[in-house]
């Protein structure tokens, strides 16, 4: 069981997430990237895609046309987890930041 | 330069389109699918990404885990066009619907 962030673990991990926000209504963070055009973005939703299967732990997400919205929480604890601090730095390491 | 499509266009387009709910406020359509698994769901995306950049014509779309949630509308003709109803049918081509 995956267990949701204490306060001080979530503001840990946000120092180390320096690209992402906290959506405090959620309990979890979000990103937006904006790229050239749809193909960039989709691209890159295909990386995170397999990354996230491999990962298990999937984003909600949203894409109009060059631009793809991230939100990661983990449903089973109720919260942000180790699990969305993982995720995001695998996104990050695609994004190359 | 692409047109909206009057109200008795939008009644008969929608006449074809069983599937898809119209939504009146964005002017466009909508659709939600729901698989058996993210790796369904994401499959499906990547067919519809493939198509949407061979029409050039992209759809506003979210997804969580095994749920796609598609909104189209044209922002060209500020509302739905005639390109809508043809990216919908080919998404509907795709789900075999």
């Amino acid at each position: 069981m995956v267990e949701q962030l204490s306060e001080a673990e979530r503001a840990d991990a946000l120092d180390g997430l320096p690209e992402w926000d906290f959506d405090e209504a959620r309990d979890a963070i979000t990103r937006t990237i904006v790229f050239t055009d749809f193909a960039e973005a989709f691209g890159f939703m295909a990386q995170v895609a397999i990354l996230a299967e491999r990962m298990d732990h999937h984003p909600e997400w949203s894409n109009v046309y060059n631009r793809v919205d991230i939100l990661l929480t983990t449903h089973d604890a109720g919260g942000l987890s180790e699990r969305d601090v993982q995720l995001a730095g695998a996104i990050d390491g695609i994004l190359g930041g």
